[in-house]
């Protein structure tokens, strides 16, 4: 089968073997696959991550002297089911899972793996208890927007926000699209979010931000309402942003990193610690939330059709990756394999 | 009256006009001031944290150029009152009370200030409604501990531990042992503290831990209880010890962080997102946590003697600021002006 490759440093496409399901994996074709941040940041950084990994237990690093197939934004078709499992949902039916395979001493990631390949390939294996059916009536291309807006929905709930505090979002790529979302659905409201780019700011608005600003010319913590307690959102993930914010944010502000900064970072405690303030790293999301995202999506809760701005084959992918660092053009381009 | 004077960066013993109690104000004999490890970071680290200040709206930088006398751990005799200030406790009353002066536009702080003198003088100013009455019985300098036990009381209340928490205590300084006191009280164990110092693992066991791990012989994020979210506490305040924390931190840690790093300090993000990291950073107290504080000194429920290792006079405050660097010697100097 064709598949994009993460190869050297560089992403080709080529063929490689087709994946034969074992049991509890059911093979799919993949029909889209969203580009996500942290892909071009994984491209970008890939030395980096895999050091990272290998400092934390559990982790697998990349082996990046193999190839690596990314893409864990995916929403597919089911094929065929490996020996001795169960056929819950039947060949020829569109599912969407988490993007993790679940082995005898754990789940093990997909996208960054050198050992199950991720969307941008056309066909790859999920693990069978995690397949959830795509509901008639909601788009393929919709579908493969759970897994961005599951991350949101996590931020919102990992940030264990009481619903009386004042959010901003800062950054309105598609994670802080997804947070924006998260914080209208749970009526965290008004919603502050800041971007530089005026695209952005309009899809903000779309996703259900109450004030857009462009932090070039006001200053987006000036909107927080008065006499809550700030909620103040990461979405970024480049070094800096996290002191910047510390330096920003109002006493006893909780700071939600959602961003993913695969770099060193520098921050000055003494701003932490003046004003009181909390942080909370988040990543990924729970079954429960990647299962609401899919739902929230069939009810048309969220503008998905305004989140894509292109879709690719697998011969595209590359250019995207490069076409992604303009946010005036893109937002979310989706890959389609089999074109 | 005579004061120990943070002049020109250094210390010097020299002769100030006596302070004059304004309405709401109170003169007192400092009887006793606790030599406070943040002292040590200011005397080090002053134009930082006047810089830092600077940028911190609200925050009154110190003025390097004029005289500034440290000392916020005091327990005083009422003198006099200002004039038109209800005369609640008589004088010759022994008080506690916090390091602040109340002003019109909200509480000004003492021991970092050019106006307010802090307690390595003979007299200083109170606020007339924050004094508490030294409970009878109660030894003057064991009441002089009253805020740093304060700061380790609110660090675990602001640390919103749920109860069923695994704490470890990274450093066993004067922060790290109230810390561990407040975790005793509260009954949140098996208590785990780290330290490099004999000395200091032998005082966390008098106040209430119940594992003392040398780092350099053992790991003590080994320690922790299995099977329940890990509460650690910073308590050292050194660049490198935050990131040192994210290393080692199980996955969904609360951190604390309760050191007082003035400098720049790095971190890699990345540890923080893939464990879930969250990190509370935290600074005094609360006036109920203040005065639990006192009470449960008075109730003789923290080993109080066991924390004062020497007192001086105003002549001796800065060979005390050189010798308290020598963890196997001091814990806590008490400055006795009158002496």
């Amino acid at each position: 089968m064709r598949a994009a490759i993460f190869r050297g440093g560089d992403i080709v496409v080529d063929t490689i073997p087709e994946p034969k399901p074992a049991q509890g994996q059911v093979l799919v074709k993949t029909l889209a696959c969203g580009i996500c941040g942290s892909d071009l940041h994984a491209a970008k950084h890939a030395r980096r991550m895999s050091e990272i990994s290998k400092r934390i237990p559990g982790r697998i690093p990349m082996d990046l002297t193999r190839d690596v197939v990314m893409g864990h934004e995916f929403c597919c078709e089911v094929i065929d089911y490996g020996p001795g499992t169960e056929k819950k949902i039947k060949p020829g039916t569109r599912v969407c899972a988490m993007p993790v395979m679940l082995e005898a001493d754990g789940p093990k990631g997909m996208g960054y793996s050198n050992t199950y390949v991720g969307g941008y390939a056309e066909q790859m294996l999920l693990a069978a208890p995690l397949l959830l059916e795509v509901p008639n009536g909601l788009a393929t291309e919709h579908a493969a927007l759970t897994e961005p807006l599951a991350v949101g929905v996590h931020a919102v709930e990992k940030g264990a926000l009481k619903g009386d505090e004042t959010p901003l979002v800062v950054g309105c790529g598609p994670v802080g699209l997804a947070v924006i979302a998260a914080l209208r659905l749970k009526g965290i409201r008004p919603i502050v979010a800041a971007d530089f780019s005026p695209k952005r700011r309009e899809l903000a608005v779309k996703m259900g931000a109450d004030i857009v600003i462009d932090p070039a010319k006001e200053d987006p913590y000036a909107k927080l309402a008065p006499g809550k307690r700030a909620a103040l959102f990461e979405c970024v993930g480049v070094p800096g942003l996290i002191q910047q914010i510390m330096e920003k944010a109002p006493r006893d502000a909780r700071i939600v990193v959602v961003g993913v900064c695969m770099e060193a970072d520098t921050i000055e405690p003494m701003f932490g610690i003046v004003k009181e303030l909390s942080l909370q790293f988040v990543l990924g999301y729970t079954p429960e939330e990647f299962a609401r995202s899919l739902r929230l999506l069939a009810e048309g809760q969220v503008d998905a059709p305004s989140l894509i701005t292109a879709k690719v084959g697998l011969d595209g992918v590359k250019g995207a990756f490069a076409e992604l660092g303009n946010p005036e053009r893109h937002t979310k381009i989706l890959v389609e394999p089999w074109r």
